[in-house]
């Protein structure tokens, strides 16, 4: 059975992520739904680089699939943007990969951005897919707190409580917040992130940008490994997963 | 009856665009309406600096407003957002303006962006906020035809043929566009648009992205006045109102 990899662009926003669940629809049902016909009219099973949240965009997922056919990359992306339609779900991409190659478990760095709308008038055309925040932030004062978190920790402080990772040390090799007028962005890459650790984080940064707690404190509440002192968890619509890395060179078409 | 101004964000997708007209709602209406209860319940009459179609965007359309109230501009911005709800609608800005400024007559220079998805994968989270071009376009080829039509001409072949102008004699400004990975961007100024002039343009510099006419195509369709002889009118949704600029300075709140 030939393995591919897919470059995926979603808009999370009708999902309730990428991971099939009951009580709704995902990505990966409607892609898996998609890849049926091209795979003697059985859906194709796939897995992601990162299993984003309900209402978490993507511009650069990446997924596996076994087909029980061999394709041309080039085919099956246009048959599965086809299939998927009409939902906000777009394969940009796809290269044929190695039997040992997967999504998840050969990556080796993600990416995710978390933009947020700092004015007092709510979004209006980017509704959906920012953080709106009307009060005044500090980004300076965000990014000096964002690099006492980076490098290997226990980030226990900023896990979701349905975790399921085995621990929580994870290394975090950028964390960096800009502001380009009224919108803030929060750019993050690590090998791996714990269940709402992006937006844990991106919450407790907001806390420092309101001046509220002191650039020192998201260090403190880091060592402390207590989640329920922490700041709130920012919500899934700023949230867009940028990319996955792999060793292996990615013939992408 | 003092005049504000107010500096308005929406996304066009579910408007059948900024003039109020029978069989649908416009971005009129729902600012109209929510000016009502700040007006003693009678809609207060609106006029924008650019009168945007059904699908265009705006991130800064100026509008004038005369109100029966003295309200803090302030104050006005936050009232005019909590009764246009849920519309993606939002106020930005608002301001007091002289009673002799008009948001459509005292305007020097209007500024739209268009932009192209220019892949074979149709777009997902960019899904009506961009036109779907799949064929490579050579963007390059485009701002040199576009450079041709800079200065001021008779726009008659790009014009509309509902356009209601007296004359189609415009400046044309600017008229630039540029390529970023997949997008590739048309930014234009002027100090007024025929009807459908930015859309016409943009679909006849796209004949010369594909190579179907030559870089001297769009000059000479300039200079026929003939519309029926250029490219399509590009489609609404990758159209944005960027901004309307004025003479007075306005103190934006």
């Amino acid at each position: 059975m030939p393995r591919y990899a897919l470059l995926v662009e979603y808009d999370g926003a009708p999902f309730v992520g990428w991971q099939r669940q009951h009580g709704g629809l995902s990505v990966q049902q409607v892609l898996e739904e998609a890849a049926a016909p091209l795979n003697g009219g059985v859906p194709a099973r796939m897995m992601a680089s990162g299993r984003t949240d309900a209402g978490v965009h993507a511009l650069g997922q990446v997924v596996q699939l076994d087909l029980a056919r061999d394709l041309p990359p080039e085919r099956l992306r246009e048959a599965l943007n086809f299939h998927s339609r009409p939902h906000p779900v777009s394969v940009v991409r796809a290269a044929r990969a190695p039997a040992d190659w997967f999504a998840r478990f050969s990556c080796i760095k993600r990416g995710y951005r978390y933009r947020i709308l700092n004015r007092r008038a709510r979004p209006a055309l980017e509704a959906g897919r920012v953080w709106h925040v009307a009060p005044p932030l500090d980004a300076a004062a965000m990014h000096a707190a964002a690099q006492g978190l980076l490098g290997r920790h226990d980030f226990s402080a900023f896990r979701a409580a349905a975790c399921q990772a085995k621990d929580a040390l994870r290394t975090l090799d950028r964390l960096e917040v800009t502001r380009r007028g009224e919108e803030i962005t929060v750019e993050t890459e690590a090998r791996s992130f714990l269940h709402h650790q992006v937006r844990n984080l991106v919450g407790t940064l907001v806390e420092v940008g309101f001046g509220r707690q002191p650039v020192s404190w998201p260090r403190a509440l880091l060592e402390g490994r207590d989640r329920t002192a922490a700041g709130q968890t920012a919500p899934p619509e700023g949230l867009t997963f940028l990319f996955a890395r792999y060793p292996e060179r990615i013939d992408w078409q």
